[in-house]
């Protein structure tokens, strides 16, 4: 099966069909601090220092033919983000998964990404701002209908790939990258360089060469049949430890460790993985085609179509019943 | 004259007095993209980049007497900074002054905080979002009474400082921190870890030990009659600014180039300045006391004291009109 023959069951298939919402949800569902809106009227107060300082963790799961997708790792990659940062979910687990439960279903969305965040809060009177326990935490979610960061069409040809030249990753010494943060800035510039490069996509390095991530995903490169990805200085995506659990499943040897630039350039196949894309293949990175072929690589492809025959089936999935209305 | 005494015209002089508003502006006056309103009803959408992203760049200017002070060095550095990020402030210089004039006036304060920013605003449509031109930026503004975020007590008998031993502060070939931007998470972490440690601020240093700046503070250290604060790495604050001014004036020799953190724990004295909170004098740098000797150093004083008298007189301020409305 071929990523294209892959596309179309995920277009045609009428279990991606969004069911009965009100259109005032059209454009999504949101959740601020205890309330349930549409999108179109999310608001968070101007002083919250989750926008004036990026004083906040995150993190976003997909949904698809309506199952949450592993879930249950994703609220616990989400607390240990709290803990990292001092921050503290005013709800548990289960109250997280509530919440996020309703927002999918009133947005009506079978095919959903849905984001949640717990942010500093305001600041507290007086002195005590150098207090992590003087600040009321703050939670905010949000869910949209699903939107590949990689579309389609980029996904059956491979994505034309730029290593920044202008910026390096903001470095774990400074924020942890495992605790997935709003520090957005140097990902963001290098996607713009990209951008003026004709390219498509960017991947950043540290100080040293070595890989880190690509804007809101990791970076995998396959040179003779084994698998790359970095160790540090990126998020420990969810799907890249799905794709290492499948790269496992069908015999690929795995190497976890640090991964220079040098090797990306010199690579067989590489793609790119995240929750709002899955595995996004490779063609080029800067300008060279990557395996001496243009397109998604063999394996790249396997492991592609592997994820989503996989999902499809149900696996590691939290089923969303949209029979019952949200309770909100 | 010493800083107490300086502190004491600061709080009895009838210049600061808050001139009259609308209760409903006893928090501050906010400005959300084209409207005016409180403080406390002023939102942001939840999906803006500046939030989710910290896709943004901001500035902060002080009034005080009803003067703002180098509003122009302000209006200069926040073009700057919209232009390294590739952002785009919808108004111009002239508008912007008159946006930040009339939240003064409309928060009625003499003394007052003034912050503003320019965010990337919402992702565009479809696949464009690589290119910065398909955004729409966005401008948010408010303005809330003064408040030093060094206390009148703490500038008196000087600041406790950490230098942080778990976070180096992001490098400039991540996010370019001469863009004053939302990226705090180190700079928050660092002022928890120097609550922890019983310290009443923090300072980072660079991967390789030598000084950046302070979380919303620039550092300068004197040793042997010369001032020393870092070339790079840091804002280029406008207070930094002023007391290298300053300093020139009462025949200071001033070095501007990279310092190290060893330099520091040997400084006569030391302080850090901000728009915030003027110009702070510290104590101890971890468990050293400066000089050998409690308190604020004397050339530390007579800067802090030349500051404050020099703005109190009207020097490079702009002043504030609070006999005619605001316009709005």
């Amino acid at each position: 099966m071929s990523i294209i023959q892959a596309q179309h069951i995920m277009l045609n298939d009428p279990a991606h069909v969004r069911v009965a919402y009100e259109p005032k949800y059209s454009h999504g569902s949101a959740f601020i601090n205890g309330t349930y809106v549409d999108l179109d009227n999310a608001a968070i107060p101007m002083s919250d220092l989750g926008f004036t300082q990026a004083d906040a963790c995150y993190d976003v799961v997909s949904v698809s033919k309506g199952y949450f997708f592993r879930l249950e790792d994703h609220l616990e990659r989400f607390e240990s983000a709290c803990t990292k940062f001092q921050l503290t979910n005013p709800y548990t687990k289960k109250q997280t998964t509530e919440i996020l439960t309703n927002l999918v279903k009133q947005a009506g969305a079978k095919e959903a990404y849905v984001w949640w965040a717990v942010t500093r809060g305001f600041m507290p009177d007086g002195g005590d701002r150098i207090n992590p326990n003087a600040y009321e935490n703050r939670f905010y979610a949000f869910v949209v209908p699903y939107v590949f960061i990689s579309n389609d069409e980029q996904r059956a040809r491979g994505i034309d790939l730029l290593v920044s030249k202008q910026f390096i990753r903001i470095p774990p010494e400074a924020v942890d990258p495992t605790a997935k943060n709003f520090h957005w800035m140097d990902l963001k510039l290098s996607l713009f360089e990209a951008n003026t490069a004709n390219k498509e996509w960017s991947v950043l390095c540290d100080a040293s060469g070595y890989l880190t991530e690509a804007p809101g995903s990791n970076i995998f490169l396959i040179k003779d049949g084994v698998l790359y990805t970095p160790d540090s200085g990126c998020l420990e995506g969810i799907t890249r430890k799905t794709t290492l659990e499948l790269a496992k499943e069908i015999g690929m040897p795995i190497h976890v460790e640090r991964v220079h630039v040098e090797q990306l350039l010199n690579a067989d196949e590489a793609f790119l993985t995240s929750t709002a894309g899955g595995i996004m293949p490779i063609n080029t990175v800067d300008d060279t085609v990557l395996g001496g072929k243009a397109g998604p690589g063999e394996l790249t492809t396997q492991l592609h179509n592997l994820y989503w025959t996989k999902r499809w089936d149900g696996w590691l999935g939290t089923a969303v019943d949209y029979s019952t209305p949200a309770n909100v």
